[in-house]
């Protein structure tokens, strides 16, 4: 295979990022980014000096849509919903890694974005792209709507304790992330300067990140009934990466080996199974307060893969559990996962072009 | 005055802190730290090189009890409630940055700290040192059990609410707290390394943290009703600090403006009030998600200071209250908090020798 | 004493900090920061929210030039030449942190910086300000300029070996330092943004930095020779600090206790000299190449402080002589160096409100 | 081919880095790591969980010499020089990561690491292996001597102005360069704790850095004529990466532009050339003293990669050249360049399994 694949928005973060992965990609022939700024790719992304590719404009790139068999949008909210069709009618398979077709319900956007979908015939066909929790959907589709960096993580640490019916969902689940400063765009803001927040911590959108709805709207059919959630988010002295925690209060008392047998039967055990998440089950040598650095996973494990480490604990005074996911926001948050995405609806072996561990 | 300090524990982050702290108080005219390690002041504490100040044993230190006007405590559980009655005998005035004094019930330190309490009877007197909630008893009292870190700084920031009767304390008080690594002691563990540790983030003690009950056990007189604690902690990626969330289910709705004004009668609106306390309540320019960083307090506001900076937000979706509290682990949530209940405890102000803001 | 002191340029990093240790300064009754921006002081500098400080403009403060008894110019090159007579003949003291005042020579100002100087008159009256070296005039001027922050570091690092003439300066002095990104101002630049500095380093000005010039000026008088100096400046992961190493060809053999008994010579042992300079003379207690990380200052010792710490070594197989000198560049490298200034030139000791050692 | 490859010495920062890049090369079928520590392979790299490789004991490996196709040295000093041997008898080829047979004379051996060459014999035949500058005779070598992390940078930074003949040499080269702290090895010290040195930077080793005479023994065969090489180190605050300036006086006047095309006639332009060294020239678009901050290349554009990025600039005042390179220590400066030595050894690409760019 010699896929021809286009990246509309490719200056920012996370275009730059699935760059980065698809020159790493065996099956992938050429890359076509586009951009509306100033300065030649590798300005922009120092990190691929030497890769030769360069810019267009996406009008450039929509002309030339009958080449392509992927294209990815990593443009703000709004793009994605208007090019979109024009390139799945040329035959090109579509991951938008926007926010525009997460929504099933057009309604849904309007309340979070604030404006009107702009195509909902084609959101009616779109799949919400978790590989791991809807892969045969995925591998039907030709528009994927890549989730948010927040929204995998977080499936992918509740999904197995609300598929087994253990939450006790009359209490919303509860979920505080900590963002790298790659989360927060690449736009020059004074907060955001490496003499601000250097060393620093610093919460945002805690009145409701609009990472929230979108998740309730995933959990419930995995549920099957109502789910609450309660989103926190803030950035924290890193580049790269999502330290999540999500608690969930248990339906009935239950303790760390009984819900970690119940994580590795999820994603199994080491890569048999889910090959991009790993379970940390090692056991506990002492008793409460021994500060076990090793029973979590640290977040520095994931950064540059494609992979999500999974670690839990019990509160057995109140039955509530404690589950951390870690992943790097740009690859499984991101990039990763829409390579993922797209293997899948090729046919390709998942892995292809994201076997790259963490450094 | 000049006031003769000793420091019981003078070699780790704790100890050296305080050191640092009392070599700019104008009150003080000496300073004596013990340790049981090999080197000198300066090789413990290159910062203080210069100082002059030099350790003796503990030992030693003892024998020499009715010169010291205060002694303080910065040594592991297990010391202080062995040694204080000596001091507290001579007529030194005794803070303990341990947890040896915190809980009133002897049996609440057993169940938290694993063995029985040495002085019940000393531990009769002790108070509590958050001066800002109690100063009337810290400064007639001659003992007090300094606050844990991230209990400080969880009562600073949900003590208003509490004490007003706004919070539904059917459901739990969520404290999600992030602390810089000098929290986890100075003893050499590969996790904590430089190299591990550098751009990571790191979740521990999520079973339960020995914090918790230590807060609930403050916080109920506050609220009047039983206060349950769910305590969730993790190192970031600084050296000091603690950035705490504190969630707390409203009892009836309430918007930010209003439990803004709250806060300001609390802590008083800039100095006129509690002096170390500042509540930051600037207005809203945008709507929801419009990331807002100036909304809620960064951490580095407070490092190297006395000053705990609250923010906060409600989720107006499902009434929650939503308060950040930033503090410097060491200072505030240690040596800092300690010199101002020693200033109370002699009558000076409480001030003196904590004006310094942070970098 | 009770002070009235103005800051021409309140907004920048220099401005902040001089603000910062000027409200901890016990002789400091008023502080006038002046601004040309939009936003409160308190959201400029929230570490400083709670001093009450607010901003007039600089024509405001020029109006009431009389009220003055000191003033401070944290202003871009080109200004303090133009407004500083007016403050000098009202009576105030004048201390520029600006470049300035910095040459002699009108001819050199306008070679480094591209316009004539405005005021040569005034120049002819300015005090380069290294209190350690010129006390005498320092306290005799009423116009003192301020050391670069790479300029009074190596100043401090090289001086006793210039001084006694130990240094074959047929050779340049070779100056590295790596600065904070507080360095580089605060306008918001891409380079500098958290998401793409944190972890890295970066170099700049290598063809020639203007503190070179600056510092040959200030060394030839003291090594009574021509002096070259290979400038060579980068910004490190770090908010504040230089650390700097220069390295000079000694005349004749020598070994590290010569050399260090040297600096102890000209700036004491421990406080007993030079307060705010410290030579770090552990003794080595092995052989080469088994790292001895205590024998050279660590940059974080200083931070926060207005403290230089040095350390040196000799490469014996090359008589080549490497000093290390640790500062805080906004604190000994501007704001505190100014304090240090207007203490000694008006009388006050000159560690009145400097005497906070680092974190 | 399915190449079976042994790891001696798999515990450290390079063993787990050289499996994590071996896990990601296409041609090698099996890895066998050794340690003598305790604790699972996933325990000591948890970046690699899931990877499914196993610890054995360098005794075992040996035992199964016979079927590896290559063996790498990941060692402290002195154990590659007894072991090598053996594993080339049976006929694998050699990379030895550790300094053993750097040195091509016995003697200079024994002067820099205290001890008698081992096998003076097999040391005859070693290779230095930097790959980009003697290509062929690394092809028809069985043991490659891995150059050190420092040595390799400082090489591919000074070989085109040495091999041109450009370079005074009667003046030392100048070389400082900062390392991360993953090049202090993974025993816990107390100055390498992220409490300690986080946003600090600390000298070392400035009486003489060991890879000063390995440089020199390098260069000297490309200068044609005795080079001195004044070699400075310290550690910077992040994990990985050699930010490494090297000056040198020019023998005639030449400024950035020419020696920018010496660069690139050595190097080629993007990767029409050495595919892992890229010359960064960007024109300058300002005068002196504007910070330019893309002129030289930044860390963080080759942490993980195994590209050497490349800058410079001329100080034409005194004619020096400033030739900046940067590497991750880890990669290019050990576990990737042992790869491209492999590949080279075996036929391969250079680039197999190395085409992975900077995060």
């Amino acid at each position: 295979m010699s896929l021809a694949v286009g990246v509309v928005g490719g200056t920012g973060h996370t275009g730059g990022e699935l760059c980065r992965l698809l020159l790493g990609h065996p099956e992938v022939g050429s890359i076509s980014p586009t951009t509306r700024q100033e300065g030649s790719f590798a300005e922009h992304h120092p990190n691929l000096a030497g890769s030769g590719l360069t810019f267009s404009t996406a009008e450039e790139l929509a002309e030339r849509a009958e080449e392509l068999d992927v294209i990815y949008f990593c443009t703000p909210s709004g793009q994605a919903m208007r090019q979109a069709r024009h390139y799945a009618e040329h035959g090109a398979k579509v991951v938008d890694l926007s926010a525009d077709f997460r929504f099933a319900d057009p309604g849904a956007y309007e309340r979070a974005y604030g404006e009107p979908h702009a195509d909902p015939e084609l959101l009616a066909e779109a799949v919400y792209g978790v590989t791991e929790l809807n892969r045969d959907d995925v591998a039907k589709s030709r528009l994927v709507a890549n989730p948010g960096c927040y929204a995998i993580t977080a499936i992918l640490a509740l999904a197995p304790l609300l598929r087994a019916g253990l939450v006790d969902l009359t209490t919303p689940l509860a979920v505080h992330a900590v963002n790298g400063t790659s989360g927060a765009g690449n736009a020059p803001k004074k907060a955001l300067m490496h003499a601000e927040a250097f060393g620093s911590m610093l919460a945002y959108s805690l009145e409701g990140h609009r990472h929230g709805p979108e998740l309730e709207n995933v959990l419930e059919p995995i549920a099957r009934q109502p789910v609450v959630v309660d989103m926190n988010t803030a950035h924290g002295n890193f580049i790269r990466g999502i330290h999540l925690q999500a608690n969930a209060t248990l339906s009935s008392p239950a303790d760390r080996d009984q819900l970690l047998e119940l994580y590795r039967e999820a994603y199994g055990d080491g890569h048999n199974g889910e090959y991009f998440v790993l379970v940390n089950s090692l056991p506990k040598r002492g008793k409460i307060n021994e500060k076990q650095y090793e029973l979590y996973p640290s977040l520095s494990s994931v950064v540059g893969s494609n992979f999500c480490h999974i670690g839990l604990d019990v509160d057995t005074r109140r039955d509530v559990a404690k589950v951390v996911a870690v992943t790097d926001n740009l690859v499984k948050g991101a990039a990763g996962s829409a390579i993922q995405n797209m293997n899948t609806m090729l046919g390709l072996p998942e892995q292809t072009g994201l076997r790259t561990y963490a450094l």
